[in-house]
């Protein structure tokens, strides 16, 4: 690598991208961890990618049509806060690059969202970031749609490195990107051969661009330290109809004693060698210090968006009142003016019907009122529409001839669907949901978790909750996943009884702002459990005491979802042998535990013996058995201790035990 | 579709396939449920697979070396079923066909490992048997190069549907096969463009023979209807040096009205279409009758083989003594004879030189002494060997050139890595084991629940346990996974606390038969706990006594991991003070959960407060704290209720409060 040649070719480039080299360099050194060579070698793209494409003004950072730009490669956190300093973001000052990985600092080990503008999505887990801007692409073309051009026409640019690629989820990704010719979507590989364990070649020897090109891509391969070449691959990219995938061929930790090995991936904190690559680059003044010239010409090319930012105001403002008023709605996260109402409307009648249908259906019931009123809702289901009962019929299907459709075949994905998502709910404007078998939240997973750190109200509608699944066997049945869910930190975990616990929930859903939600719904169908209507969101304190002692109380039957009908069974049971019952349904333990001591012990009172009933493991019930003035001695769990089986739903409750007889066998034995 | 033309070409391949058919609609029909079209598509290419390529004896189902045929598209599972019964495995007479999906039948829903002979892995969440026979294949390169030829020499083969070409991990798995040139795995591709929720262009349309060949491997492509090209491609591919991927274009449900239609996906049971399609087949014996002519074919079919395998025992035979004990050792589970002694040895040496190291750095010490002696280990990280200090010295690295090599560089690919150990473990003669991050084990869920409940012991090595991995941030610091790990049914979740009871744990993990074990170590130093020395495995017990009180019993502190340690100061402190405080070390709550009350009692006896210390939620602790004689008003939990940070470690143990002056305090507080 002759960087001086480089030097000499550009100089004005040049010393624009040293100035990311130089601060990734001082702000690893002074944490002394951190990532520094993958925004050493991805240093050239990105300053060619902000100074002559990136549509962005660094002094409205949330202007919605702003170009999106995803750093998927996360590790190299220091290329995207470097750009943020040096671009002018007020909220982030060089003490932030100073202070790089320490506590309370917003330039966390890896970007996360919400910790500083600019900060698009969480990335670090690898393949999300990639993943998450095939939805912040679908999200741009269903808004232009519906908006028109003028408003919303922006593109999403992604730097992947090679970790992103060998990460199944991409492959989910670039099917999907390349399935609906997501022409404005543009991906970066830094294709530097190098990860952790040694270069690329031994774990693997795809061929990236014949892979993304069988996916439907345009490929473009080009050096990435040239500047030129850079500029006309992103010029190319941009006039494309389909998703476009630029190979830059880069030299990881370039111009550093490390460069192009695996130890050059992590922190290069050796005084110096730091000092010998800052000599090679040029680089004279000392730590933290741009040069005065370099910075102003960074702050140009953050302020360079600012016309364009305000022509687009005006285009904003030449919308009717009603459109405008709905653009902004979706973006601040605010219902529709009818949603309460329509919600509550939904329960009377179903609390008067009462119908016997499964959750599921519930949830379609709920959706087919919601979605003619809230047009920002997109929803989708990871090839399981009928069974996941997702799809509405207002909604039109999102597809290369219609982008105003809100219904996407995410097809058996639910990785790629619940990172898609992601991205949608990070774009703004959309409220996404999708569904698959409760099981296959294993799959999502990680898209999942980083809903719940990212603070975004993702809905994961998850179907076929149990062993009430039948048939289809313990690999399709759940009995760990609730508690998964309930582990997670930020995540509301519903599991709603009946059609109107299941309205309440969406309501919940929909309106949360800043929690994801998991819908955990049946297959079987269920008696409507709430007959008497009630304005009120009952679920939204998490559990209430839906049917109450007539006598003495003895007993507290706490149960969710599909095991209400039968707590309230066994209640009649045992009230009618003089026994005093109390069913308590649970729809939503973590807003339970949100309230106040008082409101809990109203709930769950000391002394009765309690039994709690749950077609699942009993991990993360013994808080509310054993604890919240309960007591072992007398309290018992009916659920699941292990797999399940293959049988027919009701002969798989009969076998595991999980009956209206024997909750009244347990409440007597622990009666003694 | 001409299907008279196809009957009258082959006359006796289209009886034999038309039993599969046959069988199929039968079943399905009787469960009234079930996937009917996948059989019914795929049965020309099983046909003439089993009855021309696949090496197996029915009468010795086990045989080491025959070749392994893997449904990965497990919901048509009737494919395996009948063929199975048609070739006259003992354990799968028509009574089990008839019983599909039933209660206590070997014919589940989907396919399942232990259930009856023949099925290799269990299937149905999609992908996982395409990948799971990456790790066949592996272990079928490995033995070979170690056993030589004359023992091991088979093939692996795989029908994938769509949906197991659309799941990321299918592309984490052909990537590893391409990169490791599997030339003995064939992969036949049900291409019968048909999904659930339609055509599979509604969601997808990449190029896989483009996207096959990019990741390194052979591509045919059929007609799968015609035995003569599925007999030669199946030739073709058996000579291949590559892995190929055979693309069989199918009619999904061949000769039943819902042929080429996403109904004939699922269960097929009008009667009238079931009659007419028998009729298509000239198919006239009653539901569940193979015609004796039929039948007597299938089970010469089955009895192909014996010749091959009574050869292959007269060659086994032939190896030295000490190399076939080897050999069958393997294949037993059973540990080398040095082992508990090795363990044994390093505990000793452990608790007298007290050395201060990581837990990650503990395990690569002990499998510094037992993989010389454990021949059948084979190592592997997904890109994180030097974290996760999984390989040691002697293993050599597996590659196209060493097929003895032991460890594997399994790249980013934390999912493709789970389903490839699984794979091994379900192949015989190997005990895999493989490193990424803990927070990782996200990424791996679905193949980690599969190991549990396939009773298979698979050992994931999971390190970084905690907030303790610091700067790196929340995106990868686990605080939930702890809770999910223990949540799944079968899993062993070891959480050492120093190097004797990592020690400890691969023992356990090593000798295991029939349960998977998550090994949770850290990243940062941890003192010697354990420093007397015990012969006895303490660890077996899942919790124990590491230090008692001197004074009257007050206090319990229970911890796991690096908590221990703080436990034991905080022990020393209020011991200081008069506060008679146990210290019980719990490595394995899953075990001491086994252990009979009066063990339990002994360890965590009535009375005295007790306060449980860990760095993950508290999600799985209530058991131990408000339970097992435990009361909520003298109980108390140190550890995490949110997502981490990005700091330095020791910098975020005292920020969230996980410290020993926190213990203290607590302590205190119960006290009163």
């Amino acid at each position: 690598m002759d960087i001086n040649a480089l030097r000499t070719a550009n100089p004005e480039h040049w010393s624009k991208a040293a100035a990311i080299r130089a601060l990734t360099l001082d702000a690893v050194h002074a944490a002394n961890s951190g990532h520094s060579g993958m925004p050493m070698g991805m240093a050239d793209v990105a300053t060619v990618l902000f100074e002559k494409h990136l549509k962005f003004d660094a002094t409205a950072p949330n202007w919605p049509d702003r170009d999106r730009f995803i750093l998927s490669a996360g590790h190299g956190s220091m290329l995207l806060y470097s750009l943020l300093h040096l671009t002018g973001y007020a909220d982030m000052p060089i003490e932030e690059i100073k202070n790089f990985r320490q506590w309370g600092a917003r330039t966390a080990g890896h970007p996360e969202y919400g910790h500083a503008s600019g900060i698009e999505t969480t990335t670090g887990p690898l393949g999300q970031g990639l993943s998450n801007a095939i939805g912040f692409a679908i999200a741009e073309e269903i808004q232009r749609a519906r908006f028109g051009k003028k408003v919303v026409d922006h593109h999403t640019y992604v730097i992947a490195g090679d970790g992103c690629l060998m990460e199944g989820i991409s492959q989910e990704a670039i099917g999907l990107a390349g399935r609906h010719q997501l022409g404005k979507l543009i991906v970066l590989w830094d294709n530097n051969n190098i990860t952790i364990d040694g270069t690329v070649e031994l774990s693997d020897r795809t061929n990236q661009a014949m892979r993304f090109k069988a996916a439907g891509w345009q490929v473009l391969e080009i050096d990435g330290h040239d500047p030129q070449a850079i500029d006309e691959a992103l010029t190319k990219a941009k006039t494309g109809k389909k998703p476009t995938m630029i190979a830059c061929k880069t030299h990881i930790a370039l111009g550093h004693a490390a460069q192009d090995t695996s130890k050059g991936h992590g922190a290069l904190t050796d005084p110096e060698q730091l000092a010998a690559a800052k000599q090679i680059y040029g680089w004279t003044t000392g730590p933290f210090v741009v040069p005065e010239d370099i910075k102003a010409a960074w702050e140009a090319i953050g302020a360079r968006g600012a016309i364009a930012r305000q022509d687009w105001e005006n285009r904003l403002a030449s919308l009717s009142e009603r459109r405008r008023n709905e653009f902004s709605r979706a973006y601040a996260r605010d219902v529709p003016k009818r949603f309460a109402a329509t919600i509550r409307a939904l329960k009377r009648q179903n609390s008067e019907a009462a119908p016997k249908v499964a959750t599921r259906k519930s949830s379609e019931m709920v959706l087919e009122v919601i979605n003619p009123i809230m047009s920002e809702t997109v929803g989708g289901s990871a090839d399981l529409t009928g069974s996941n009962n997702t799809k509405t019929g207002d909604m039109g299907v999102f597809d290369t001839d219609n982008r105003k459709g809100r219904y996407i075949y995410y097809g058996i994905r639910e990785h790629g669907m619940a990172a898609a998502m992601n991205g949608m709910a990070l774009h703004g404007g959309i409220r996404p949901y999708g569904g698959t078998f409760m099981c296959f939240t294993d799959y999502a997973r990680p898209s999942m978790r980083l809903a719940a750190l990212m603070k975004i109200p993702t809905v994961f509608v998850m179907t076929h909750d149990s062993i009430g699944l039948g048939e289809d066997g313990p690999t399709h049945q759940p009995v760990e996943h609730l508690a998964i869910s309930r582990a997670t930190p930020n995540t509301w975990v519903f599991r709603p009884a009946d059609t109107v616990e299941t309205a309440e929930a969406w309501e919940l859903a929909l309106s949360s702002k800043q929690t994801p939600s998991v819908l955990s719904l049946t297959r079987q169908s269920l008696p409507t459990v709430r007959l008497e209507h009630k304005q009120r969101n009952l679920s939204e304190q998490g559990a209430y005491v839906l049917a109450d002692t007539v006598r003495k109380r003895q007993v507290i039957l706490i149960a969710t979802g599909s095991e209400v009908s039968i707590a309230l069974e066994a209640r009649d049971i045992l009230e009618g042998q003089g026994i005093g019952t109390r069913v308590v349904s649970m729809p939503c333990m973590e807003l339970f535990a949100e309230q106040d001591e008082a409101y809990r012990r109203k709930v769950l009172p000391a002394g009765p013996v309690r039994v709690g009933i749950e077609a699942a493991v009993r991990q993360g019930w013994d808080r509310w058995l054993l604890g919240e003035r309960g007591r072992e001695a007398k309290s018992a769990f009916i659920g699941m201790d292990s797999f399940g089986a293959s049988a027919p739903a009701e002969e798989l409750f009969e076998k595991f035990g999980i009956t209206v007889e024997a909750t009244v066998a347990k409440v007597k034995e622990l009666l003694g």
